[in-house]
């Protein structure tokens, strides 16, 4: 069996903005995507039946949750992260390095890597490069990320200068470390906070690593959506155009729109999954909160215009009464809508590029999504 | 389109038991037959696609619960309870009066009714044979239960007669208070603690109210599973044999097995479901606990002779570590799994009366079951 390389094919552009498919060891995943979240070994609330039938097809894991709990030898042992959760699809995973940095009890980084302990337990653990890479093959991944540091925002230039060089370091480092198979991939991340010149310097150092492909990180940590936007747009032309271009933690809908729009193709965020379990929907009028009193009564499902049978099935109705009677169905249910309601927001962006219509379409989705929820009955 | 009238249709017997199938205004039920419990309009942390899936026909709804939250006439406007949750199939509800007895703040009994505060907010509500009645009205059940007192374990002769007879009045108003649909059916409920005199008599009495079907009620309350049979085996007798009989809140696989042999028609329990979201397992080798570390480790299935692709695919390990991580998934697939056992023991059940091999069948299950888990790798 001839495995498939890791290839980005754009088939269509609209703008700056690319559709296409990127082919993988473990499957294809057309482009732009939208990876659910899948911290530790499942996208919560979810089966991987569900999550398939939204349409994704590839998911993130976190390596940090993951080499803790279970394990990444153990995951290993067990046949990898796909096999272990049964998801037959591509899977990418982080380093591991944001969520030492928002999660860990203690950490103290050096040149050599981070030094942290565990938000579980305690334990004292040390990241390299070089580990986040063994790491991310034990665990099977189909895209493994370079170790970073997440620049922090504000950052001074200084600051973000040095970060950014840390980060490249480490990155040549995790490019030496890779293991390389057929259709696997290990992309570099963009880092230097919101200053241009900086992102063309790390952009410019990566793309001479020659990695499968690229993350802009550092991004949705707060600088807003006009800044990540200018960013992201100061970043793009610096990288290669045959290889996917990945926006690590964005977004909300009209963010990934936005980023679309400049070039992007690849996201991921917990906003649909965390959402779905605070009883948040979205509809194409904008977000809904089902714990409100006026849907306890109203027949209607959450959004007719979304293909999924969870979004027009289910009344209103009985979903703020799941809510209220904390079920763990009104989770399940939710999650399932928002996370259909991203996949076919990614099909529709596909269809705009294709179709050479992407600016009437952002124009029209943002219209609708500023107007609000339908009216109560 | 002629609406099936609600029938039970024996095709094979072996001893007491029997195998056949309930027809009723919102489908068939192979019988003997478990019916899941679906509490407050969902049963937990399932779809009712999954529920569907695991080979259920027949769900159970609490009355207690919904007339509290929603609330049966906002249940009613939104289509009863089966349109409300979107389970096509049949569905039983309860009178609401166990859960008074168990839940409730404060109650009343009188020979009207009773008076009890809700657990959840502390309103004062009013339950009578003829509001139970209309409340499983409002909630569309297929299958609705005659108000009755439980009386408790142990009783003395006397106040098992007493509670008896207040629980036979009740039913006789209850079968006024029933609107007759086609296809719909009024279960009475035999009462008379452990005392087959007080059984029988019981069982005459609602023989002679004509009832479509009759439960046994007050077991599985303490008593023991040799009194239990005992009890069961001393009413079903004078039981007509051409309705279904229903043996309340029961049970472990071989409480089922037992009352089956002894002639019991339907089911329903918690078990599988309470136990799936307490990391709880049922194998044909009895019972799992994945949050023992023994599992951490073991890749094989929970339990390969249920046919439910959940029961098959997720090694132990996973399942052991989504209960570690707390992770709403653990409860989801276990819960599956749980409920996809019953339903194959209960398909096994009636294959083996067909065969006219229950009482092998029954040894079996109960050798394999004593054995215990399979060794540790």
């Amino acid at each position: 069996m001839t495995v498939q390389p890791f290839t980005l094919t754009i088939d269509a552009t609209d703008g700056a903005a690319r559709a296409g498919r990127l082919d993988t060891a473990h499957g294809a995943v057309d482009t732009p995507a939208f990876m659910p979240v899948g911290t530790a070994g499942t996208v919560k609330a979810m089966t991987v039946e569900a999550v398939e039938a939204t349409g994704a097809q590839m998911i993130l894991g976190n390596s940090y949750h993951l080499m803790l709990r279970p394990g990444a030898e153990r995951i290993a042992s067990l046949g990898g992260l796909r096999d272990f959760m049964k998801w037959t699809g591509p899977v990418l995973t982080d380093s591991g390095g944001f969520q030492i940095m928002s999660l860990a009890k203690f950490r103290t980084l050096s040149e050599e890597g981070v030094i942290f302990q565990s938000h579980l337990d305690g334990s004292r653990h040390n990241l390299t490069p070089e580990r986040a890479m063994e790491i991310q093959n034990l665990l099977g991944s189909t895209v493994s990320m370079v170790l970073d540091e997440c620049t922090p925002f504000p950052a001074t230039e200084k600051e973000a200068e040095d970060s950014m060089q840390l980060s490249m370091r480490w990155a040549e480092r995790c490019r030496g470390a890779f293991e390389q198979r057929p259709g696997y991939a290990t992309f570099g991340i963009v880092q230097g906070g919101v200053y241009p010149h900086l992102r063309e310097a790390s952009a410019n150092a990566l793309t001479a690593m020659d990695f499968e492909g690229y993350a802009i990180g550092g991004l949705a940590v707060g600088e807003g959506q006009d800044m990540m936007f200018e960013t992201a747009a100061a970043t793009i032309p610096h990288l290669p155009a045959d290889k996917p271009r990945y926006l690590m933690g964005v977004g909300k809908p009209l963010d990934i729109i936005g980023a679309v729009q400049r070039g992007v193709d690849m996201f991921d965020c917990v906003l649909p999954t965390r959402s779905g379990r605070t009883a948040q929907a979205f509809t194409h009028y904008g977000t809904v909160n089902l714990r409100n009193a006026r849907h306890a009564d109203d027949p209607r499902p959450l959004d007719e215009s979304v293909s999924s049978s969870v979004s027009q099935t289910y009344s209103r109705a009985y979903l703020h009464h799941l809510i209220k009677a904390e079920e763990i169905l009104g989770m399940m249910l939710l999650t399932w809508h928002n996370l259909a309601f991203y996949q076919q927001l990614m099909a529709r962006l596909r269809a705009a590029i294709r179709s050479g219509t992407l600016d009437t379409f952002a124009h029209t989705f943002s219209t609708d999504w500023s107007r609000g929820d339908i009216e109560p009955l």
